[in-house]
């Protein structure tokens, strides 16, 4: 997917410090075409200082005088919005949004995504500008995400269905070591064994389900070769300085 | 779920309007739990701001000297982090840790998730008192997440968890041991190095990286109180029959 498809537009925005976390929040996940519709003040400091090493993302952002403008070669339009709307439109969550934009995005499109003013969102006749709206699912306790939380999420979401399967959901799939067979396995347990039976911990006429727990311990952690190695030194040490000192 | 069953631990907070900003991206996620580890500056007009209507969060958030402190009654701890360590520890993407975080939340288990300071993330030993680490994946271009944006992700994977109406049957809700606190851990793992050195098996001199993967292994597999009794009583055993022979 190329990144220049997609733009984020911000409309009206009102604290230069918003600004400035969008970009940190588009370039951590990838994309750096901004257009802002008139930001009440901009340049401003504070939006650099809160864009940290985005500030490419600033510098090129696009300043222009209305909604329509902003979108103008844009084909396909996506409007973020907080409150219930009196005219249905059709809605999506973050998540199918950001598959929505990058399925466009991949079919060569060019998709403009508006976020609305701090305090009232994007108004009816600007949403009614979208092919799609977005909805974030907050909490009734307190609904109302700033500006750059929204952009942060809905940002995130495309660049999780970009990577899609690329991310290795496996916690093993970079392990340093390889894991232990069945049969090292086996051998551990006999030697476990032995060893509990020498610090008297196991009486081997009243076995209980001790050995049973440990299994079912050290099989549920899968240990790596080195992590059993570990584990079968600490036993022959044990063993080792019963004997000398028995 | 019992949102008090999840708890944000800041790490060392260099800046006062990122624990404002988190705490408002809780609150948007349904999260109110909140503990700072020796925050520079806190109160503060700054974070106050930032929060907005989730001032409640930040004037219940609890202070504390330590990060062993804040995490002592957690079952289930989370740490995020962004760079790459020399020793692999179990990692899933922010989509999977919400998945898992609600599922330990759901079964009555305390969870903690830690977020490090903004200029170097957690420390080594830090990310070692977790059981799973968690991964955003922004791009190479800028991979450095302001702090409150990674702690709106997370908690906005928890939320969308949440609200799924299928979620996969976590094998750890019907375990029958609960498992054991990060206070109980602690003390395990001071009572296995004694242990090992006493077995001569650990050179206090040269204790290379043991403890850090025996740590690792542990925490890897979460164990419940039952099977910590029995390392601990195998730990107890050996010591004894050791002093009985010397």
């Amino acid at each position: 997917m190329d990144p220049n498809n997609i733009q984020v537009v911000l409309v009206h925005t009102t604290h230069a410090g918003n600004i400035g976390g969008v970009a940190r929040a588009m370039k951590n996940m990838g994309l750096t075409r901004l257009t802002l519709v008139k930001p009440r003040t901009f340049p401003a400091p504070e939006a650099e200082w809160r864009a940290a090493s985005a500030i490419d993302v600033l510098q090129n952002a696009r300043v222009v005088e209305t909604v329509e403008e902003a979108i103008a070669d844009a084909q396909f339009v996506v409007g973020t919005s907080a409150r219930e709307r009196r005219i249905p439109w059709p809605v999506q969550d973050a998540r199918h949004c950001g598959e929505r934009i990058v399925n466009q995005a991949r079919a060569g499109e060019s998709v403009a995504i508006l976020f609305g003013r701090e305090d009232r969102g994007l108004l009816n006749e600007e949403l009614q500008l979208c092919n799609l709206h977005c909805h974030i699912p907050t909490h009734d306790a307190y609904p109302s995400l700033n500006l750059a939380m929204a952009v942060q999420i809905l940002t995130y979401e495309i660049r999780m269905t970009e990577l899609g399967d690329s991310i290795p959901a496996e916690q093993d799939a970079n392990w340093d070591t390889p894991f232990a067979t069945t049969a090292d396995m086996t051998r551990f347990y006999t030697h476990l064994e032995e060893t509990l039976i020498d610090i008297e911990f196991l009486d081997p006429q009243a076995p209980r389900q001790l050995m049973r727990r440990l299994r079912r311990l050290f099989n549920r952690v899968r240990l790596d070769e080195m992590e059993l190695n570990i584990l079968r030194g600490m036993l022959s040490e044990t063993q080792k300085r019963l004997k000398e000192r028995g």
